[in-house]
């Protein structure tokens, strides 16, 4: 007979357990839900101080105003309001490789560089040139380096300096943030330019330095997200904008004749 | 010239605020997640107090193993691996009336019936005398009192006794709170019998006399699922089971004749 | 030992079949879409007049310009374009009970008055009494009877007069409609103004002539929806607005101070 | 003043268009479902051969019995019934790389092939020695070939003659099943075993010889699963399956401690 062996959630008529903790004695109110979250993904209860990096990232990345994400969540609430649960996954769908990507991307560029060199550098200019390598054969083979460049934060993104912060005051700036701070070093000598390193990036080096599994950072981005939205539906009920937003685009259609595109592909 | 007001996330070249605050400065590392979503939902900073008991309720209901939305998460993975966002959204989709719904409707409920009475009974006995006149009345009606009952835990839903707990300690036991456990007391002498206060419901009892807005109450219950999920795709990764759910049901299918359904609804 | 009986979709090393046909030789090349649509869901095959109403109700639902399911589905192309099944789920999402709800809460609303008279009228005297009788009482409770009006076709919905004509045509206008066109003769007398009946509605209460689950009325609105969304990604592909539509909301947003949500609800 | 250009959906008081026509007199009534969806993808009206090519692979994809898709969509109506466009969302979330993509997969690479290729071999004796070269190419590089091989239908899937036979009757084999064709015969000689064409992958095929956008391909897949998805939840509505599945995955749970995941990635 099949069975389904789980270490999350169970129930017994008299208890439930949670990650093998008794859920209402030692769970609630004894564990925040940082901790938890970070928790229910690694199956080991972290340190405080991986919480409070964790937690920065999520703040990092829970709203950013008026993304497609958000403008989403609105427009899906105000034709649907009757499903909270439809307007909120609306908005985590737009959590690709576009918006939400750039932190899994740039975890996973991260741990592959690094998975791949045995040792790991000992010290910053060991660092600097394993980024200065990495860089250049990004560069010669076309591609654009993960968690550089950001189309407002120009000249530097905020939470960049204050994530790396947090995790030096936490012991947790690992390999990960180390080598993405190199590439934030050498990198104008070989692209000609300076870019900032951006935060979502930033996130997703700090994700992967405490462990967390690389194929779900994305998740991480869409929890914290998932939070953001809600608050926008509280200031959606609020103070209401997704119907203006909705006729903004609708009176401004401009009806134009079909072009058809019959062309063959081959 | 439309704009649209928010006072969520806002960036300026060299600054993000978040909230009115300075995110990299003020929020990042100072402020926990739980105590983050509580303040986009209301605007407010929530006290330690009312961060405690939010994110008891979050524990309470972030995961119960294998439900129907933890199912949906690991299949829809295992269909479309390459988008954590559809495991996730999926999953939340099924955060409906049935599931994850009495959070929501006990909240309501609860709500209804207080802001009805003006004032508001002073004492145990107060609040008993409206539970009697409240249950009594649904009963009537023919609709049962949301909250009451459970089909595990017959006996008692450990997390009912332990929300209460926590919410007193802190002094938030409001209102609904105190009609909940009311309803609690004196539903037998009407019903017939004795059912447990489910922890869903005074979940939702707990978020009411928080003051989050009632009409996201069932978004904290997918806030909290979300971490949930991302712990449940977390573990199939690791040890998967979707493929053997998949094939258990579709090697048991059994092909029957078509039953059709051809009558008129006249 | 459970098993799960379908008469959908069934495979055996050799063979496919389809509702009990033979899915390569007598489905496929053999049965139109829509013809196979009304089939999967009603578990019988439909006559030629009954596809032809059916399709045309399709064709009437397909598709409206810049509605917020249009724009949802775009914007979040946008956002993860390496997900055509994120941006057609996320506009699905928006089909709630405000934008494409009206077809089934009209569907359902001529049944329940239908299914509690017996026998129906047999004249359009009689239909008229009916009605007039059913908008009194909707009246008379204050809610707005379902079907009636149009935001934008004031005097008129064009697609009304035509599907009761395709409907008359294939002889398949039955009581729904009958009651529906009713409605709409008598309600004059009753509100002291004239409303058109709208096309959603017409659509609903000519699938529900069909014999269609009045539960998944809505569902018949979304597989419509689906190809249109699919003709709005066709065309961002092309003539992108996605961006600009983000951009017009992102541009304009204003940030205002946090207004605090603090009140207790009870 | 910006403004949003569009071939679509468009009102006026007194009229509605779709793709430029008279929705009410041209389109409702006149053209069938497919042929609709056809026409919104591309903007042209296609050819009834086209349509029958079109409906043939919608016919194919729509169904196939206890997929995730269909266990999704039946476990999200089980949780949210309130919800038809979540369940419905919920399913076509499954519809990406591993399940439903094959027929994406398989259209874009034939393209890539064909594209590169001036000009286009003239006789089947051209094609087999363009397959044979493509196929050695995969192979070397550790590639699959898309569309070769299915796990049920292991001596052959009885949808690809058929729609071989189909895009042949209508004219319509064009380049993409051309090389498809050729695949078939010439892959045993490389890979030293005989494996069938898959139908999903011959419809990528005959899609991308219909000029069907290749972006899009997966969205015909999605289109013909969201008839599926409507005959699932018919289907439950009359014999619920779904609180089942749930009991037997619940119901055989095994709790297990937890194992940390707590190594870095470095």
């Amino acid at each position: 007979m099949t069975d389904y062996p789980t270490a999350l959630g169970a129930s017994t008529p008299t208890s439930i357990t949670l990650l093998g903790q008794d859920l209402a004695a030692d769970v609630m109110g004894e564990v925040g839900f940082g901790e938890l979250a970070f928790w229910l993904a690694t199956q080991r209860r972290p340190a405080p101080g991986e919480v409070r990096v964790f937690e920065a990232v999520l703040a990092a990345l829970a709203d950013h105003g008026f993304t497609p994400t958000a403008i989403v969540t609105r427009l899906t609430y105000l034709s649907a309001p009757d499903s909270v649960q439809g307007a909120l996954a609306a908005g985590l769908l737009g959590g690709g490789s576009r918006f939400l990507g750039v932190t899994e991307d740039c975890g996973r560029f991260l741990h592959d560089v690094i998975a791949a060199r045995d040792p790991l550098p000992a010290d910053e200019a060991g660092w600097d040139a394993l980024a200065l390598e990495t860089v250049r054969e990004w560069r010669a083979s076309g591609r654009r380096v993960p968690g550089l460049g950001h189309h407002v934060h120009k000249d530097g993104d905020p939470r960049t300096p204050r994530l790396f912060q947090i995790a030096r005051e936490e012991g947790l700036a690992g390999p990960h943030l180390s080598l993405f701070a190199a590439i934030g070093r050498v990198h104008p000598a070989v692209l000609g330019r300076t870019l900032p390193l951006n935060g979502a990036g930033t996130c997703g080096a700090a994700l992967a330095d405490l462990g967390l599994p690389l194929e779900l950072l994305r998740g991480f981005a869409l929890l914290a997200r998932t939070a953001g939205l809600i608050g926008q539906l509280a200031e959606e009920l609020r103070r209401p904008v997704a119907n203006e937003i909705f006729l903004s685009v609708d009176l401004n259609n401009r009806s134009i004749p079909p072009e058809p595109n019959g062309g063959s592909h081959g």
